[in-house]
């Protein structure tokens, strides 16, 4: 017998991949622009002229032996620098190279992360709605996971359940503000009130319990008011997963970072856990292209007033339908609320309409269906219709 | 208590990373033309100009949202296509697109298939001397590391202890011919005999054994007669781990492959599981820039006749100074046994000379020393007089 966890892993397909293949063949039956897909959270915006112009460069002007060499384990030095300085400069920190740790994007950050900090049995919390894969990340590092509800109608931390989900082998709590699905962005006063439930929690049980915070959507954000809060800055025990799949749009070239307080008191120890956790997964080190590349464009992020206009948009439009919605503060993803009891049946019918979108059932959010909304303007305008004569159906 | 064992691996460093520092800080103390550093396997022939110039024509004209954009998990479909293509033209084997699943490089490819087969206990045999981090692998995939001493003088398999080491908990054996770190290549003959026992012993025992081919210097042979066998061609339940690291000089760029033998009877399973590993471990896809770019290159190679040169001044030099040296066939290592009982001291006594070399001891060769001589060819020639008076230093 081989392992059958990771044959069932390899075997079932997530929902979203499903309806993604789903979509395939509908659009091959139909013609593309009859099929509707809000399904897939892939970056539609290019990336940005410079980051194309920066590669070029890098190729043509470094020393090829170097360019396209190892990196330290940790990875370059200089790239890892300009980061510690970025941070430092826009959040007030006081990190150093040190703290950070390049990687594959963010997945690879986060089972580093896990690997790291985790022992056979460790809980690791998570709020709900929350990315599916945190379940699968967390069971490969031999913890158990944790969903803890958010509030309802709002997919803000419902405390009161979170305080209840915490015991004496809570090892981290993952939070993902942007959230994916939810497009949730969580306040300052939250955060503070989150980390300040952590400490007492961590005293009471004479255990840190590590904060790990998965950016991936940390720079889409719509307004000017809505802040993403710095963790680094509320709470000792956090560590970062960062990744430019998103903000660059360059999520097939698998380039991120781990960032790991170095006020936590235990910091070597940790960073030493993230070190030993890349070796032992084979991680080796990060794209050292890529690596260059962050070095120039550390700053640059895809024009996202795109998905602005796409939420503005959307969103005015689903809640004249009559769907009830949570409005997005960030990330590109949209929750709307089933109009039946079973949000699975309400996609199904989406379907009839040719609108493909997500139950979220999987995300823990029963009851909901996700809109993915980084998607070329024209083709969100010609599905409103669409989605009207879905809203009337139900009427 | 966050996990100990990551915290060790990333805390103690590798005799060769420990080495390789110490180089650093010599070179800074007496100039690095007076340092010979043979610890670090790092390629010294720079990438082929046609790399580069794919990569920036891949830029150019590529849609860049689809560029950058995620692959499915197993890699890009034409990329895959073209390895299946050239494989089958090279080795007549008849493999497909699906047989292949793109990785982060060799080490990733080890993790992912070691993950797929592995339960808890399950042994993996592999010959000493091997690649240190074999045993980091299969120990983090919770499998029993099982390392059996190859033929004393030759390095090529010693069958008698490999079959007193076969139980019914072996999954799988991993190969790695060219071999680091004695440059051995397995001659066809011993690659039936290797295949044949496998056989008897998965029949006796009712459970397949794997034969896992870690082939990151497939390419790097030097002498016409030197044939590095394909296990497709010999054993079903075979799976090859392959890596662009020193065959296009890219070890920093992360991109190779896992490909499993079709003619598996549980091929579908074995697969699936590959996938489900790879996803579980976080890898998502290989870095998509390289994957096109491996669709262009699959069939070019480094000017590996630097390498050659270097074998060859290397061993007739070591072997006239009175060293008994392993003459390597493949890769770009040298095995030189050490005049003293403790290769350790001999290694000690080297650092005197300036000459930087490993003890085999970390790679299971007691007594040996690795020479890495992918170095410039002026350094290796003002090396052979300080390997001379080291030499003479024993008489």
């Amino acid at each position: 017998m081989i392992n059958q966890k990771n044959v069932r892993l390899g075997t079932v397909r997530s929902s979203i991949r499903e309806l993604f293949e789903y979509g395939k063949r509908r659009k091959a039956e139909i013609g593309e622009e009859n099929v509707f897909d809000f399904s897939i959270g892939n970056p539609s915006v290019p990336t940005p002229p410079a980051v194309n112009a920066a590669l070029k460069e890098i190729i043509d002007t470094y020393d090829p032996v170097l360019l396209h060499g190892y990196t330290s384990a940790q990875g370059d030095f200089e790239t890892r620098k300009t980061l510690a300085d970025y941070t430092n400069a826009r959040f007030g920190t006081s990190l150093n190279a040190d703290c950070f740790y390049l990687t594959c994007g963010a997945a690879a950050s986060l089972t580093i992360v896990l690997n790291a900090l985790l022992n056979e049995g460790d809980e690791v919390i998570t709020f709900a709605p929350f990315f599916p894969e945190y379940r699968v990340f967390t069971e490969q590092a031999g913890g158990k996971f944790i969903p803890v509800k958010s509030e309802d109608d709002t997919f803000h931390i419902d405390f009161e359940r979170l305080e209840s989900a915490i015991t004496a082998h809570t090892k981290g709590v993952i939070i993902n503000s942007p959230n994916n699905p939810s497009g949730v962005v969580y306040t300052e006063q939250e955060i503070k009130q989150l980390t300040n439930l952590l400490k007492k929690y961590s005293e009471k049980y004479s255990n840190p319990i590590y904060l790990i915070s998965d950016e991936p959507y940390r720079e889409l954000v719509y307004d000017k008011s809505t802040k993403v809060p710095c963790v680094f800055n509320y709470y000792a025990h956090s560590i970062v997963c960062y990744s430019y799949s998103k903000s660059l749009s360059l999520p097939g070239e698998r380039i991120g970072y781990v960032g790991v307080n170095c006020e936590m008191p235990n910091f070597s120890e940790v960073y030493a856990a993230v070190c030993g956790a890349g070796r032992s997964l084979g991680f080796v080190c990060a794209p050292n292209l890529f690596q260059q590349l962050i070095k120039k464009v550390y700053n640059v992020t895809s024009d996202v007033s795109v998905y602005k206009r796409n939420r503005d948009r959307m969103y005015s439009a689903l809640t004249e339908y009559g769907f009830k919605v949570i409005k997005p503060e960030g990330a590109f993803y949209m929750f709307v609320k089933s109009p039946e009891k079973s949000a699975v049946d309400f996609c199904e019918r989406a379907k009839k309409y040719e609108i493909l979108i997500v139950p979220g059932d999987d995300f823990g959010g029963e009851g909901y269906a996700r809109i993915s909304y980084c998607v070329a303007p024209d083709m969100l305008e010609r599905a409103l219709p669409a989605f009207e004569k879905l809203a009337a159906s139900y009427r």
